[in-house]
């Protein structure tokens, strides 16, 4: 507390409490802080120049960090609660230095991290950082605007269209996902938000028309490969559990969402009363990247009036690229797609694309109501009514769940237009390939076996155990899995599929080259020799 | 397209399609893109000497943005649609350079921003950046993770934990709103975001207990001041738009909630077989900072079994000053408690902080359950699993909407360590003391009317019309906020307080000083002059 306040609670003494509230706050104003002063050598809230000082060392600060990145264990070491011990257990009174600051991430912070950006990480899916999506995000910080309605930042919201329109041109969207019909696209935090969203303007439509009370009827259709974001937006969402229909996939249509299955499903339940109301598919799910049919199951879809949402967070990058365009046909039977630029596409977390055909449904159930106007929370006239009367004027705080959003488009401009389409069509074959050459390596291997069909840059694998221990399989890749993570020097997960418990080894951190595979793989090998020895 | 993909195509003509395709596929990604190369002198997707180099100049282009802020008219004056005329209609095939962007971002990003950083900006409320913020969203960026689980990196988990404790000791917060105990602070994206996971937890808390058919029973309270995203998370959650009692507030009670009318609708709920199970109170509402009686209400909430929500989205901040702590007094009456550390306190958009009572209950309607553990997507046993059996772990996933998350804790860190309590409590007195100056200012002209009363950096005013015309008073004053806006020295917006238009004055822009407002105050008087003089 500073000085002023003190002296204020000596002076304030023996009053009323309201009133020596007053005359504290009186003393405490006047006193240690007059005016936006601090003391000399103090950071100031804001000051260019002071701006320019610090960021100029915290660009060295990060470039230093990838530079030394593979330094690091890819997978943090440390043991739960190791950073309480290392920090105090309150914020400072007066302020501290940069140096002190930066110091403490070096030595406390960075042993906790978990480097997504290694080129030895190959566990999940990528979450691609790159010069071009870091200067978006300086910028964006920068200018630091909260852009829920249009007249906050025109800039904002338009250029959001113009590169959501740009990015569905080069995956060859339909029309109808262009900002310029009924459609358009909306940049989301992530997938979860975007599956989200879609699902409450489906849930609202159909109960617009069979009316409210009848929620418990509605029925959810998926693979039991969908991200379990489904499950969470129809718990949100208040779908009942027993109605998200997870349909059994397998190793004979590799892992997708049989069509046949689905159709099943949809008449049972339309039989005994149920509404069938949403799909959502899946293009590159998270255990094994399966495709599921689009065109077959839109169809299905489109004859039973349900909203068909198709989740490429992870693929759908790979689609700007001729050769693996084809993973999305039947895209036009589609009401919304989604893809995480966040992920491989050389875009800084979070930056998750999603596209309606109508976003009027979006709008329908997303709408901040506000008391002050019907339209907008305080919005003020000039330029704005008379465009907004014709209708030319997004305001995408009714597109999502927040209301304010940060200025996220600058990043994908700055990447689609500091990279171009030919080296990032470049970037994602590299994985491409690299994955195939990891598989190939694994082939080669008789210890090891490929599980599920590599399409893209994830490779499913698992090692065999010896023909007389089969019933340790399980356990032998799980040990595997623990025994290279704890190396430091590559990071990989797993998924189970079929029941059985496999490794996954997806390429695409923006600094892997092959001799990052191939030192992976060794290590691979090597722990897995032990472990084999040691049965 | 790459040459690769032409000359992949030209090979493959004449092939069945699969083969067409895998050929297509071959060819592409042996030919063009050799390897992560790109041509020379291209950016590379990472690459730390490169990354230094763009980003020291990133640097300077965001300083001097700061340098030169006053010279933007604040509110953006572009008209609908500016931008599609000024960018190509796709994106690049080849790269552009850092400069071409920064070119563009000057000529035809900045006149369609809204300047919130400008110090003559006084709309809504504040949506503070800082050196410190600014530096923090650097580092995140840098670091690039998604710390959806604690494995994912622990250092961004245990900060957040660790310095949202810091937070709620400077707010003096009861002890289980510490992660110590059975609650414990999470960072949100958005109050929006706050408000509706509790709202999740105490639907499905009170539907365990009732049965989820009952949910069209649900009643939720709150004052017609609450902000619309409570309607939204309604909306969101299901709960049926008449069961979402927003009761009347006037000037009896400076628009703050009466206890009296709460136990009056709750009494009213209950006997016609309803089911009251969540307050929302506020402290510091949208229009006019009214703070709702928390002691009082709590109570009211306690006896009849509901979840107490309290916003204090905005003046939260502020009750880290001893003076303004008294506004959350009952605060240990309450569920939970939010406040927006990115409106007000130094921290880069977005910042959101929720605590909670009990996290289970958070935990309960926002697990993400996978397919392949009960616990957890993907993750590795090595430290892990022990730590999890021993509860030591959080897994912030299943305390928010989306699964993944930024490493937004180290701007708030960097926040409070770089300005420390003293500071910050300067930083907050000194935009209240300049709101009380402009208070002053109005309440000196007689032409100016002072309409609710002034507890925060908030100035709620209007422009009194001649006595013989008093039914133009609404549009008197409209026309002053567009008059003064469209000037471009000031932004203002406004609310309707008893069906009356009125204009919000919200000092809260770091680099606002006396000049910044004595300016407006002058650009004010001026146009109102004109405007009464035509009258």
């Amino acid at each position: 507390m500073g000085g002023g306040a003190r002296e204020g609670e000596e002076v304030a003494k023996g009053m009323d409490r309201r009133r020596r509230r007053e005359v504290l706050e009186e003393v405490v104003a006047g006193g240690c802080c007059e005016g936006s002063r601090v003391r000399e050598g103090d950071l100031k809230p804001m000051d260019a120049e002071q701006l320019r000082e610090n960021a100029h060392k915290m660009v060295d600060f990060i470039a230093d960090y990838y530079k030394n990145i593979e330094n690091f264990p890819v997978l943090s070491q440390v043991q739960p609660g190791y950073l309480r011990k290392l920090l105090p257990d309150s914020a400072p009174n007066r302020p501290e230095s940069l140096q002190d600051v930066l110091d403490d991430v070096q030595a406390k912070i960075f042993p906790g991290v978990t480097h997504w950006q290694s080129p030895d990480y190959f566990a999940y899916y990528p979450s691609n950082s790159s010069i071009a999506g870091f200067l978006g995000e300086m910028l964006s910080a920068g200018i630091n605007m909260v852009g829920f309605s249009w007249i906050t930042s025109p800039a904002a919201t338009e250029l959001e269209m113009i590169v959501l329109d740009w990015l569905a041109k080069l995956l060859k969207l339909p029309d109808y996902f262009f900002s310029t019909g009924q459609g358009g696209g909306v940049i989301q935090g992530t997938a979860s938000e975007a599956v989200l969203v879609v699902l409450l303007a489906a849930r609202d439509k159909v109960l617009r028309r069979v009316g409210k009370d009848a929620i418990g009827k509605l029925v959810v259709y998926a693979s039991d490969q969908t991200h379990s974001a489904l499950q969470k937006a129809c718990q949100i969402g208040g779908i009942h559990p027993e109605n998200c229909r997870l349909l059994k996939t397998d190793s004979s249509t590799d892992y997708a969402l049989s069509p046949e299955l689905l159709n099943e499903a949809i008449s049972h339940d339309v039989a005994v009363g149920l509404i069938p109301f949403f799909l959502c598919a899946t293009v590159g799910t998270t255990s094994s990247t399966a495709v599921d049919p689009l065109l077959a199951l839109g169809k299905i879809t489109k004859s039973n009036g349900m909203w068909f949402h198709v989740d490429a967070a992870y693929a759908g990058s790979a689609c700007i690229c001729p050769e693996f365009r084809h993973y999305i046909d039947g895209i036009e039977e589609a009401d919304s797609f989604n893809m995480n630029a966040h992920k491989w596409f050389l875009t800084n977390f979070d930056c998750s694309v999603l596209w309606v055909k109508d976003r009027n449904a979006l709008i329908q159930s997303l709408l901040n109501k506000s008391r002050v106007s019907k339209k907008q929370t305080f919005v003020p006239r000039n330029t704005y009514h008379s465009a907004s009367e014709a209708n030319m004027v997004v305001d995408y705080k009714d597109w999502q769940i927040p209301l304010g959003r940060r200025f996220r488009s600058l990043k994908l401009w700055m990447v689609l237009r500091l990279y171009g389409l030919e080296n990032l069509q470049c970037y994602l074959r590299n994985h491409i390939q690299l994955a195939k050459h990891f598989e190939e390596l694994v082939s080669q291997d008789s210890r090891f076996k490929v599980v599920a069909p590599r399409k893209f840059s994830l490779v499913c694998f698992c090692v065999l155990p010896p023909c007389d221990k089969e019933d340790c399989a399980n356990k032998l890749n799980r040990d595997l899995l623990d025994a290279v993570n704890s190396t430091g020097k590559l990071f990989i997960s797993h998924t189970v599929l079929s029941g059985k418990y496999t490794l996954r080894f997806a390429v695409g951190a923006p600094l892997t080259e092959e001799r990052h595979v191939n030192e992976a793989w060794k290590v691979l090998q090597d722990k897995a020799s032990a472990l084999l020895q040691s049965l």
